[in-house]
Formats: C-alpha cells, sequence, structure tokens
C-alpha cells in the first residue's frame, strides 16, 4: 500500500524525535534527539548523533559499556517514569479506564480543573487528537508553567488551551463533552460544572479519602447529575521469570476513588 | 471561538445518532435512532421521533410511565454492556491500560489477533482516529462476521482491515507500532508477531492461566522480546450511597493477567 | 509415647462424632452420628451405623451410588457452609485474624456483643479452651436461642455464658482480656468497654461502611483508646487445576472494615 | 464469680512477664521483666522495676521524656515486630486463616517442617493448647536453635518436639490431626505426609510461586488427597484517621499461596 509506505513511521530514530533510553539495570531516560548533543548516564556517554539514523529497538553501549535499548516511549513510560512533577499524578491505570467511561475519543472537546503537572491532561491532549480540544483550568501559575513545558516537550501543547483561573468563576467554555475535577473539594463546583457540561455530559472525579467520596457523590445527587459510580482500580505486577512467576512483594495500595456520574437536565416542574 | 460554534456535537439527539437508553431500574439499552421506528422495552414503548430532536441529558418516560435517559454512550457503556458477543471479551478496565502501555493514539498502525467479537477491535479504531488503521485477524468466518457488524454499527468499521486467516501464516503489514495477540497460544505466533512489528514495537497479550503466562514470558524471551512485563487489574465497584459508602459485596476477581514486552532487533554477531 | 496412644483421635467415626460428609459434587453436610438413624441426600441414603466404626477419610456411597466422603470438620467448615444463620456473619478469614490481633488464646476471657448466629462466638470458644470463657450478650431472644443451639451441637456451649441484654446498661465482668462489638452502633458503647476492659485490653470491631469506620475511630480517639488500626482482608480463591492454574472468576469484594484498639489507662492530671 | 478472681490476670506488670512497650512515634519493643534491670531506647532508659508493678495500659516515660505505654503483646505483635528470624516467616493473616482451615484447636497433634524462625510453630504451639502439641521438624540446626529459643522466650517450649530430620526419610509420628509443609518442594514429601497424616487429616502448604503451586496441586491429586484449594489473602492497611480515612499508600502484594487438601483412604480395589 502507498500510502502506508508514505505514512508509516520511520524506522531509524530521527532528529528531534523522543527517545526512551533503557539501561541495562532498567533505568529508563527520556531524550529529545537533538544532532551534536550528548547523552550522559551514571555510566558512560553516547552520543545523540550515534542514536539518529540508529533503527529503533537497537541495543548499543556508552563509551563505558553500559547497554542501552532505544525505544519509542509509551504514554505510560512518559508518565510513570519522566513527566517533570511537583504534584500527585493521575496513573496510566486510571487515565486508560477515564478515556473509557468517559468516552473521550478523537474530536472530543473536554475540560480538566486542576492542571496540576499535566499528567492526565497528557493523555486527554493525545486522546481527542487534532479533531478535538481539551482546555485546562489551574490557579497556580508555576503549576501551569511546568505543565504546559511538559506538554510541549511532547509536542501536545497545541491541543491544549492553558487558563490560569480559579474555577469558582467558571469556566469559558459551555457544552463539552466531558470535564474532569482533580481538586480536594469538587463539591465546591458543580453547578458551574453542570453550565459547561453538554447535556448527558461526562463528569469524573479522583479522590483520596472516603470522606470525600460521601462528600462529593451527595452533592453530585443534589445537583442535577445522574448515574453516579464509584470505583477504584488496583495495579499488581508479577516478576516475569518463567519458571518461578509469582506477584511482586509489594504493590502500590491507593491511588483514589474514581467517581464517574452524568449531567442530567432538570425535569421541568 | 467560530469553529467551536462549528465543530460543537449538537445539543439534540440526531437521526442516525446512537443513543443510550437507561431505565429508572439503571437497566440500559443502546438504540440507532431512525424517524418512524419505536423503542419497545419491557414496560412501555417511546417513538424514535420523540427521541429525535430531544436534548441529550433528558428525563422522558415510556407510554407506560417508565423513566428513561436519554444519553450518549461512552465506550464502557458500549463494550460493557449492548456488544454482541459470543466470546469471552477484553473489558474497557484492560483496553483503557492496553491503549496507555503499548502507546496507542491517533496515527498509529496495530495488529490484533483473534478479532473476536470486536471489544478491543472498537477501542483501538476509535483511539488510533482517521489517520490511523487497525489490522484485525481472525480464522473463524462467523466471528469476524459478528466484529463486522459490531464495528459497523458504531461506524468504526472504516478504520478496521478485516483479514480471515490462521496467523501461521504471517501478518500482511509489516513495521506496524503495536501488535496484540488474543489466543490461547501466542508462543506458537512470536516469530511472525518479530516480522510484522516495527524496531522497538509493543507486543502484548491477555492469558487467563498462570501456566500459560509462564510459557509465554519464556518464549518471549528466546524470540528477541525484551523489557518484559506481567501485570494484572482488578476493578472493585462501591455502592454509591453517600451515608453508607461501602464496596459491592461480590466483585470480578479475574479476567487474565496483561503480558507486555518490545519487540528487540538482535544484537549482531 | 504412651500418653500419645491414650490422647490421640481414633481412627474411626464413633457416635456422637461431628462428621461432614462430602459428596462427589462438592455438596457438604455437617451429621452428628446416632446409631438406628438414617442420612439422606438429594442423591440417595447412607445408614448412620455404616459411617459409625468407618475410619475417617474413607469414600463411601449412598445406596444409590453418590460417592461421599466421611470427614472431620474443621473450623472454616463448620462456620461456611453449616452453621445456622439468619444474620451476616463473620467469616473465618476476618476470625482467623482477630484471634492473632487480639491475642486471643487458652485461658483468655472475651466479651463479645452481639452474639448473633454464633460464627464468632464459637471460633471464640474453640480458641479460649477449657481454661478461658467466652461471655456473649445479644438483646434479641431468638438470635440468642439459635446461637446456643449451634453451640451446643457442637459442644462448645459451656465455655461460653450467653447474657440476653442491651449493652448500653454495661456488661457484668470486668479484667476482660479483648472485647469485640459486632453492632451497628459501637461508638455509643465505649464507656461500657472501657469498663470491662483490663487495663490495656484489647478492642475490636467489624464494620461494613466507611463513614461507620471513620465515625467509631473519632470516638476511640476521644475514649481513651489507643494504637487505633483499620483493616481489611480480601480472599481470593483459585481454581486448583495443575495445568490451568487461574483464580475463581469472582469473589467477595467486601465483608467489612477491621478496627482495633487498646484500651489505655487514662494518665493522670 | 470467685474463680475469676483466682484466675483473671493480675492488672499489674509482674516480674517475667512479657510487656509490648509502644513509643509516642509507635516504635514497639519486646521486654521480658525482670528486678533490677533497665531497657533503654534510642530516647532514653526506663529500670524494669519502674514498670513491674505499674498496671498495664499505663503511658509512662523515659527520663529523657520520651512517652511510653506498657502493654501485653498479641500473638500478631510478637510474630510480626519482635520475632527473631533469618527466614521468611508466615504472617498472621496467614497463621489464622490456617488454624481455621486445618481445625487446629486445643488438643490436637500438629506437624510442621521447616521449623524456620518459629512464626507459625508459636501460633501453633498456642492454640493446640496444654492438651495438644507441635512436631517441629527441620534440617538446619542454627534455625531450630534459633526457633526454639524464641519459643522459650515466650514460654511456649513445652508444647514443641523439635526434630532435626530431613523430612524424606519420614516423620515419627502418626495420626497427626494436621501437617503443614513450608518447604520449596513439598511434592518431595507427599508419601511421607500421607503416612503421619490421620485418615482424612489435614494438610496445608504455603508457596511463593505459581509453578510450585501447579506442581504440588498435581502430585496432590495422584497421592490420594482430596478437596484440593489455592487461596491467597491479601491485606489492607488504612490510615486511622477519622476525617480522612484512606488506604496506606503501599501494601504487601504478595506472602504465598496458601493449598489445602485432605489426606483421603485409597479405595480398595
Amino acid at each position: 500500500m502507498l500510502t502506508d509506505d508514505i505514512d508509516k513511521p520511520a524506522k531509524c530514530a530521527q532528529p528531534d524525535d523522543l527517545a526512551l533510553l533503557v539501561g541495562q539495570d532498567r533505568k529508563s531516560f527520556l531524550v529529545r534527539l537533538k544532532p551534536g548533543l550528548q547523552f550522559h548516564t551514571h555510566r558512560g556517554m553516547v552520543a545523540h548523533d550515534d542514536l539518529i539514523g540508529s533503527p529503533w529497538g537497537r541495543q548499543l553501549s556508552t563509551h563505558l559499556g553500559y547497554a542501552l535499548l532505544l525505544l519509542k516511549p509509551s504514554t505510560d513510560d512518559i508518565v510513570l517514569a519522566h513527566l517533570k512533577r511537583n504534584t500527585q499524578i493521575i496513573y496510566p491505570k486510571e487515565s486508560g479506564y477515564i478515556l473509557m467511561k468517559m468516552g473521550i475519543k478523537p474530536g472530543c472537546r473536554v475540560i480538566e480543573a486542576g492542571t496540576g503537572s499535566g499528567a492526565l491532561t497528557l493523555v486527554l491532549a493525545q486522546a481527542v487528537g487534532p479533531a478535538g480540544h481539551v482546555y485546562s483550568y489551574e490557579e497556580r501559575a508555576e503549576m501551569q508553567q511546568l505543565a504546559r513545558k511538559n506538554l510541549e516537550q511532547l509536542g501536545l501543547a497545541d491541543a491544549v488551551t492553558f487558563r490560569l483561573r480559579d474555577i469558582k468563576h467558571g469556566f469559558d467554555e459551555c457544552d463539552v463533552d466531558a470535564l474532569f475535577l482533580d481538586v480536594p473539594n469538587p463539591w465546591d463546583y458543580l453547578a458551574q460544572v453542570h453550565v459547561a457540561l453538554s447535556g448527558g455530559g461526562f463528569f469524573a472525579s479522583l479522590l483520596p479519602t472516603t470522606n470525600q467520596v460521601s462528600r462529593l457523590i451527595g452533592a453530585l445527587e443534589k445537583n442535577d447529575f445522574g448515574l453516579i459510580e464509584v470505583e477504584e482500580l488496583l495495579l499488581r505486577q508479577y516478576k516475569a521469570v518463567p519458571a518461578r512467576l509469582r506477584p511482586m512483594d509489594r504493590m502500590v495500595a491507593h491511588t483514589g476513588y474514581l467517581v464517574f456520574a452524568r449531567a442530567l437536565i432538570p425535569k421541568e416542574e
């Protein structure tokens, strides 16, 4: 297929590509490839020029013999290991599920607040594609700056409008398909959320404590939301040894409770 | 913003829209709206013409007074409650996570085998968007037929090339970004998988038993795959009652073990 | 060893022994063996006289050829499958852990309220042995009657003093080693609990909702209890097939939250 | 009640009592009280003579003002925090459940192998009481020595016969009620186990990997064992803050898979 040949990703790393380098000890590094630069690890150096032009999937070494794999990063790689953060982030196990539960797909218009480090922002921006858009609210300028920089480095900033704002003053957009609140007191903003969401639109929030969940679902019931659901996802990782397969000794026991609801049109009296 | 006004989804249900109707008892129904048709429930009827033109999020009733909510369906709604199936399917908690772990986004080219009922197919088709493509292999004609019909009804069939084939004969595509095997014996096809995947490409599989996991990860190690991971996701649902918040009494304890790996370029000897 | 020979359990079932009969379909039955009686299943009959004198562990059949295993029951067998109940009971996964966390061993004096169907009562009675004692409070006469009958049939009634009482009037005992509250509003009785417990004594409760847990731990803090812990136990069962080992499809997702604390002696002002 | 007065535990700590001291930072210490000795912490000293005669549950301080609680230890306190160990131990969440599943109660005769650090040994010794007995096999002399010392310090050594032996040579006892194997290759000893167990007796094992579980249950099927069960227990701990109740961030994800079975009497041909 001709179009396939044209569109298909280059087999070799190109200048400005985002590369994941994974060391033999499973340490990993995210690097934007630039001719002339050098990449330094704790165990030696490799020139970007030796990476540029190398096929993806190749195993190479630093000048000190430390083995590295040259890979494209997954969304999970970027969020978990490489996003610059100074807040608790939303993890891929939750953000992937949020896409499914909120019907987020190419073309959707989505609001989130707050922006935080941008971990969910980048997942949303990627999922809505060029035909959709993400509006991300944050009231702390330095957080917004960090998230914007993160998104710019990933080439996703065009898909996002960043707004510096306390959301108690409401949202600029209306008729959005989905709205995600990652704030400690989501119950305080449900009137504003309802105004911004399209009829039947998807609402969700992630909360660490059971007290917050109780308070939010009580407020949702009183503010014309329906089909309220509370769920949590637990990820259990295994040691991938064929003859000794077993779960890892420890796991993350809690990231947060997910609350989902739909905006209803109030019945006419 | 003018473009927003043009692009934004209509506030009211239109002919040919896919609607989710949720009854007061939380029973839900997926309906393609067609002028002149009637929708019959166990508790009364409503004319499609009364739904068409109604705003999304409206609460209405059948002629017998059974309350219904008119909503757009999420991916989760479609997969869990409404996909016609005659096989075990891949659930949204796993398919959302698969998108994150395999870096699947607009523009990606992805292979899956087997097609099954098409539950993962539709998630992949949606995620890769119009700029990407899904190649879905199946050797049972009637399964493929069911999946194709499911995808057509969702308007996603254009994003998918269905191939009727035993994958032991290999895949037609090469340099794909990601390849998902949902077959009982994935270890038998790793050579074919390696040929089809781009260098460093993403491989994944979902397997119900620990014996299969051991066998697959052993075979991956011997077939030039690296960064092997085994994980499982557990979804716990809560009763969403503000004053009596608690987990549901029972839960799904097992859907399957997820195995992820990257295709490596063999070291030159 | 001579004493071993004297004390060791008979190899064969004796009159008045409690027998567990497990059918080939894993249906199980708890029977007190009595000469002359008959045991009837849905698939045939066996005379108690054919069981009495049979060695434990023998496989026998009803007159219709339904295979049965003759076994002594475990505590788990008795509680899970055979205790007559008309309330939610405390399951062995929790009751075994309660023994460990509350230091319950031969010789201990323990209070519980309410008695319920006696599931925890029997575990406590067994664990404290002849040198200890259990005081079990209940305000519903018919519940007490059921529990008493359950304990009598297990030969454990002597280890228990049943009291028919609203515990708001306090407990008759003092200086008990441990006190377990299985009531919906444990926070209302903490003063009475403190009077009954020995200094430093063990308190525990099992509660279904997060709201109850929050309320109880708040009240414990204000009533001279310390070392408060909240925990839950999840039991996951596997299909025991060597070549296809995997978790069961579904599991119990919630029995309750366990709350533990120690009674402190208030600091002198 | 007169007998209660005689038997009930002293309200105050006595010489030779085992005391748990819990600091204000939740650090805890297990101490055998001896007149004239001193107890030293990282934050000051307290004389045993100031503890002896103090009521249990009292809050006191070191000479540097570090607050301490004087408590009797639970089985959980002893095993988790204070048992001297140089092996992986069996945790209270499992050992409590093992008591329930294997019907272990006062009067039972139980074999375990290997002894390890004695964590399960002490739970078994306590549960079978003075009328029962535990036979504990170990082939490493230094492990046995450690376990014996642990049991002696807890006053439970009389309930245990320690045997230094490779169990491939079989067990000295027969007709025991229950037998627990904590060894990496339990499938190699099932003939010996069957000889030692009473008819219908309880067998159990704890294994870290799925491969071991598959192998053991395959061997059990071939060696006249029945009612095979595979289970695991997950313990989730919460932050006990009334207004911010939530699970701890991390948890132990795996201690081992529990395998249970009953020894059957082979059918006569």
